[in-house]
């Protein structure tokens, strides 16, 4: 693999976190799962099934994202986050749903599709470690996901393979729409690390609770590309 | 006062709620501070101290309404939660913002406005509202503000005082849009009383905590004008 | 394995649960963790193993019990959820530290064990089960362990292996103390029940999400014994 | 008044938070409501409406302490708030009930005492504050409470008016057991502080904030003790 392109939203923090989440990030970001994505070979039914356990995934992470907004204090911080539920719920959503009527999937089989173990606790504990922390404790558990893709739409849309069925999916994550989220966020998770914990953040005494945070959300999302390729 | 015509979405369980809340809701839609917004007479300091406490006012608002899209489980009802937060935190806080500079007040001192006691007491029993039910609770206290609103919308805009400086106010409240809202919070609200609640919802062992819940929030609205009324 | 004599608690609704959970429960409740508990044939690590994660498991129990007070109306309840919260952790944690000790395990080595995913995922569905529901879809999610562990002391306590090394344990959900608990979360749960899906609550529109939930919990119990025995 | 013991829970950090939230501090500890209590010459009515209130106050202020048990991180911290949980639900409310049976209110009409507005204020700012941040913003509103009694114990048992009919009150809060329970909490405190803010809290960027919850607090409890005087 070529090297990886600096992205504009690694912020000192995020680069702490992505290293104190070593192996699980790598894992995650270069999971067999991806790199199908990257050369095609991917299995449909392994793609679909993932599909279908990514728009129940949403559902909840759109909660999640929902739960940010009581726990912002900045209005100015309250308008991303209800921004991104907004998009996820309103716009997201569609996108998976107009992708899966192309694989054969309609609505209703859609929305019934029974949420997968690794699925579901991967959400809860997103939405549970909100519920428990504050807001930043829960955007350490909404990072990895959010950046993983910025990273792996990245790395993916370095190289081009010849009709990959998936390349849609690369130029999402790639594109520079969802990269001008990834960089909202980061300007977020900054401001957020700056007033809870000042100008010394890796010296603070929540550093490494935070840290933890991030790696279980990361081996998480691990399991959830494994699931994907399991079909479990 | 003319008879006031009987809103599309006055709904026969938001009519039983109405009904249980007198005389509050009276009180209520009916307050010294409407009438003086109907008449153009209210106190430009009066309207200016109720803008401010409003603005403070949406932000713990758009968190309850945050609050349900963590609390619902459809989709459909998900959406419009989140349109909901999106609209007030992307798009209402703005109109205050403008609002307020065309009252000589500046965004700086609009954001520093101190929370009075009777905001503070109607936020925090809707949120702690939520937190303690489910997301028809959740409603039951959320509702009085949007019904109430869009009944005094459309009992002001019935008549016409030239020159009124609150026209716009009116207007507002009184226009297809805030109407349409209305109309799809009393389709959630319908929704939900159906599924938590089943066939006959009023002989619900329910019934009588969300009429309560109801009653209070309509009862903190009346504090609520009369906070703007006595500029506290 | 001789007929199970029918525990006083077991109410129509947890009845009508319990079946809806099928064939997860009698998995749970015979799982081969349970019957090598009864036989004193499990091994000895896989105890240690399950006691340890017991003890982290433990810890988010009784915050899912504590959210219960949060959501509870009545004060009889939520003396009853508060009693429990409090045994949890300031009776049934020393029992567990007594226990490891005793296994030779020492208190910090107990306190650092890292989380399994299994406990992890259980755990966080219950919490944020709570977190979006109200008092009675939590109680459907803490209802598995209350009732199955009463279940399993019932089941192993009719027949007595000599020198089974596993017998204090059958000894606790076997005794009054422990079925005593049961009772009084099956009033708690009938209560509930009444106050909140009426006199008929199986045809309540709310009825097959707790079915649901309950049972979502009940698979996850099976997962728990599965990864003592796999020490996962 | 005579000079004020300093308390032994009377830590740097509360110290400061007292400072910061003068005059409101001095308002609540020295009420007319409180010189009452220490002269023997409030009026039974107002003795009685503030007893009735507070037993509706305590079932919130339980829940406040469950759901800091949710938010608590270590075990010995767990144990502590839920002992607390557990005390004023299963002791001090049975204390209130005997006190209030004594003044001639019998139990169902202590339980149907409707909430004042200070009261539905005070506990629900708490409840939504604990909700929207973490265990240390909860500890800042719980605390003026704790604390604020305790102060007032020390206060009024330095002197004895003879023939008091307060003087139990006096004493509870005057007597070893109580100021114990603020040695507990002021502990509790410093932990939270040190684990959330480090080692110079005041420099703190979360510092302010958390003044100003336990000023807000201390503010709703004047308006709690006025409430107590005018029976409203």
């Amino acid at each position: 693999m070529m090297p990886n392109q600096s992205p504009s939203w690694l912020t000192p923090a995020l680069q702490h976190w992505i290293e104190s989440a070593q192996p699980h990030w790598q894992h995650y970001t270069e999971h067999a799962f991806v790199k199908g994505l990257q050369t095609g070979t991917l299995a449909t039914e392994a793609y679909v099934h993932y599909l279908k356990q990514d728009y129940v995934f949403l559902h909840h992470f759109a909660k999640a994202w929902a739960l940010l907004v009581v726990k912002l204090d900045t209005l100015e911080n309250m308008k991303l986050a209800a921004a991104t539920v907004d998009g996820l719920l309103n716009h997201e959503m569609a996108l998976h749903e107009s992708t899966c009527e192309a694989h054969g999937i309609d609505l209703a089989t859609l929305q019934q599709t029974p949420e997968s173990t690794a699925n579901l606790t991967y959400t809860r504990y997103v939405l549970a470690t909100g519920q428990a922390g504050d807001a930043l404790d829960l955007l350490a558990a909404l990072a990895p996901c959010v950046f993983g893709y910025g990273q792996i739409g990245l790395n993916l849309g370095q190289t081009r393979t010849s009709n990959n069925p998936y390349q849609p999916w690369i130029d999402t994550y790639h594109g520079e729409e969802y990269q001008q989220v990834c960089n909202q966020v980061g300007q977020l998770m900054d401001q957020l690390i700056a007033q809870q914990l000042g100008d010394h953040p890796t010296e603070h005494p929540r550093w490494s609770k935070l840290c933890q945070i991030f790696t279980q959300a990361t081996a998480l999302e691990v399991d959830f590309w494994q699931m994907g390729l399991t079909k479990t």
